[in-house]
């Protein structure tokens, strides 16, 4: 039942996402199109899910609303409830999208999920347009609610989107200027991720409560979710760079080690200020030096720091969950993406 | 009187852009708000109004809702009546700065209005990020209409916005998708600067008739305005890019034939097919060939079409600003704007 209510809800917003780049496709700017449909994984060489991704904030974004749903058996009334919303949903997809795009020029990635980068296919001016029209599109589609929400409610998810998107830029500023600096430490960590990562999963909490016509302390204790999900997700997300077995063995994932990362082990162990912070400030980590550093880095106690961070931001997450009494089928799946998300057992 | 009106318009539209731009004077993000006002002329070598630029767009916007202002002499009623939309204004010149931008990396320009550009002074990575957070603020500054205006009209300003950027992405599309093909005729010219310039001077004039409370059909002859306003104005940009002194002296503006730019007089040369388009196909244009080049283009029939062209347009653009009867001083001061932006005496 939980997985019929997902892939139902995962359908409709490959349906939307379709139709919203779907803009694109005219006459004169049918390649342009194509740009976008090969991002979002839909076409050229490697399309299919694996390409496309999980769409993991839509679907946290629609089982939100779905969670305020009526408490009635009738099903067709708690698929209208969140069908209306997924013009938002698609909205942080191709909000996530934009900022992928522009984030494999910034950072000069070749690949992203297995398929040569948009700047690599077509160049980096090329690629910043694709960018840019991923994020207008974003900005329509959330206008699109005005099909079925009071254009209060429409300004106000606009206006969660642009904070959001605002962090955003500023996580990406702070993440670009770390790059030249050696002096940091773990609180230059927390604004980074809060902007990078948190910000658009608390949007999407957020504004699945306020599509849900959720009371106002209900979507803060949404958007308090999403918020410490994300910063509990990018601590999973940067032990799993380190002493994950794709990180220590290279074999699909480079190692955050080797690319020299400003993750939350790492930054923990220049604070430190011991024999990993000495090996790292001589210079890049090669991929034969992994297992050695990693293990010098644990024994410091950086792993043990993390894994209790994560463990926090999770309980704070699940806490503010709770808190909002989340109702029915979509609550239990908004549970499991979360645990799916942290890579936890139920 | 019309002086101080405009005047008046251009101090209010500094002062949002800047409270606007000013999101991102917090204290982790100051060297990056710094990046942005450097780009908007406020700070760094040069500020200053020159570096600003003439923020026609904004003045556009405004001087198109004072035209539907009341027509008593109650000066007051009348400031407060563009007064409520100045929001607007600061997000169509936010959106425009945006695309400048971005435009500069993607044409590996060095300068603009005689600075650095920002990809010049902090990287092309960085450059992205600016323009990418001046568009956010762009998208935030339209959503503060909704303190004046109700939320439906805030809804449709911020769709016709969207849709100006949609239409600017699929003209720079097409401006760079051009630079590999020899085959271009006069159609593909009208897409390209129908995106690049006209969509966003019709925004401003379609947007100013909504916040002036302009019936449907006057809405929809400002569009029309501003729409043949910006082919005028590109057209005549585009003859000035020939056959002006700066372009034939290379005194400070490179010449377009110099530039390989697809402007219109250009491409009606390589439909003519004559000796211009032999001399284009053999390879780049040097300064010392400009004026001899010019002159063949001219003989060939080129200066005198786009002459045409621009003064269609510019008939075209007038009958429709005649056609919505505006008002008082702000339509004198439009009519004022629309010579002054078409380098015509009045």
């Amino acid at each position: 039942m939980i997985e019929t209510l997902q892939q139902t809800m995962l359908d409709a917003i490959e349906t939307e996402l379709k139709k919203q780049v779907g803009r694109l496709a005219q006459a004169r700017t049918q390649d342009f199109h194509e740009m976008l449909t090969y991002h979002m994984g839909w076409s050229g060489e490697g399309a299919g899910s694996q390409a496309a991704g999980k769409r993991v904030r839509p679907l946290l974004l629609l089982l939100s609303v779905a969670s305020f749903g009526d408490k009635s058996d009738d099903i067709e009334k708690k698929i209208i409830n969140w069908l209306h919303a997924v013009p938002a949903s698609a909205s942080v997809e191709l909000i996530h999208n934009f900022s992928l795009v522009h984030d494999d020029i910034q950072d000069n990635s070749e690949l992203r999920r297995g398929r040569k980068t948009a700047w690599v296919k077509w160049g980096a001016p090329m690629a910043i347009n694709v960018g840019d029209a991923l994020f207008v599109i974003a900005n329509q589609s959330v206008l699109d609610l005005q099909t079925h929400y009071p254009h209060e409610m429409v300004v106000r998810a606009a206006e969660i989107l642009g904070e959001c998107c605002l962090q955003l830029t500023q996580g990406q500023f702070l993440d670009m200027s770390y790059e030249e600096r050696a002096d940091l430490t773990i609180q230059d960590y927390w604004p980074m991720v809060g902007g990078k990562t948190s910000a658009l999963l608390a949007a999407c909490t957020q504004i699945g409560a306020l599509l849900g016509y959720a009371q106002n302390s209900q979507m803060e204790d949404f958007r308090l979710f999403g918020h410490h999900l994300g910063l509990a997700f990018q601590v999973q997300d940067d032990i799993l760079g380190i002493w994950g077995d794709e990180a220590l063995t290279g074999k699909s994932a480079a190692s955050d080690l080797v690319e020299g990362k400003n993750s939350l082990p790492i930054l923990f162990g220049l604070e430190k200020n011991q024999e990993f912070a000495k090996r790292w400030k001589r210079g890049s980590v090669q991929q034969t030096e992994v297992m050695e550093i990693a293990s010098l880095l644990e024994k410091e106690g950086a792993r043990a720091y993390a894994e209790r961070i994560s463990e926090d931001e999770t309980k704070l997450a699940l806490g503010h969950l709770e808190r909002a009494q989340p109702r029915g089928e979509a609550a239990e799946a908004l549970l499991g993406l979360a645990n799916m998300l942290l890579k936890r057992k139920q």
